[in-house]
């Protein structure tokens, strides 16, 4: 794995929380988008060398939607950079690790993404995230 | 602010979680490291640009005993470099953010730091942490 891509926060109004990280690391949001599949809306800061993305829930029944019902506001995931994603998931498979999918899936950002399962890494839910070549078409609002 | 310097993660275990966290990251830890002031037992690994720090309690009043209990294992804080602690802290103290301590403390690594009321950050418990000039002589087990 390569560096802390980007860290996904958990939030209840973008808008109003696309303002206080933006006070906060002295920038301004670079993207919104939305990833249907998870029924979220996202939104990116850059952060030096990684991201902050901000998830806001768009259905009841999003998997940010019950985190946020559950915990509350805050830290959802960490994102880490891998060069190639379908031989990083191998290799921590093997080691015993618990993936939450067996295909990569798109993720936002142009990336393809694998989640960890966070009870075989100490309550942390980490996603690998590779760079996909070619930019997929997505709904950017 | 500037880039993700590291992720802190409570765990009970700090041994067990040094062995997962190697796994994962196919990384040795590199250093141990007690902040007696805090009853925490920290231990560091790298991941590209960032770092792991695993937090481990060393007393039943530590704030991560606290927190393990509330919460369980898991993400605790996110720490972000800053190049200059005290002109950051007045910065943020404008715009409205609660700090967590009116002034700059030690921390592990090396460090100056400072923490934000997870409060003000939509429930994301930040540190800003910025690097010593001099070593402090601090106790490596």
């Amino acid at each position: 794995m390569q560096k802390i891509e980007h860290l996904g926060i958990a939030v209840r109004n973008i808008e109003e929380s696309e303002k206080i990280f933006s006070m906060l690391f002295n920038a301004v949001p670079y993207k919104r988008e939305l990833v249907e599949s998870q029924k979220v809306l996202t939104s990116f800061l850059r952060t030096g060398t990684g991201k902050i993305e901000l998830l806001q829930a768009t259905a009841e029944d999003s998997v940010i939607q019950k985190f946020i019902d559950k915990k509350g506001e805050g830290f959802h995931h960490v994102a880490f950079a891998v060069s190639d994603l379908r031989s990083e998931m191998q290799r921590l498979q093997k080691e015993g690790f618990q993936l939450l999918q067996d295909e990569p899936s798109p993720g936002a950002d142009n990336k393809l993404v694998c989640f960890l399962h966070p009870k075989s890494t100490n309550g942390l839910l980490i996603e690998l995230v590779q760079e996909r070549a070619k930019p997929l078409l997505k709904k950017n609002i």
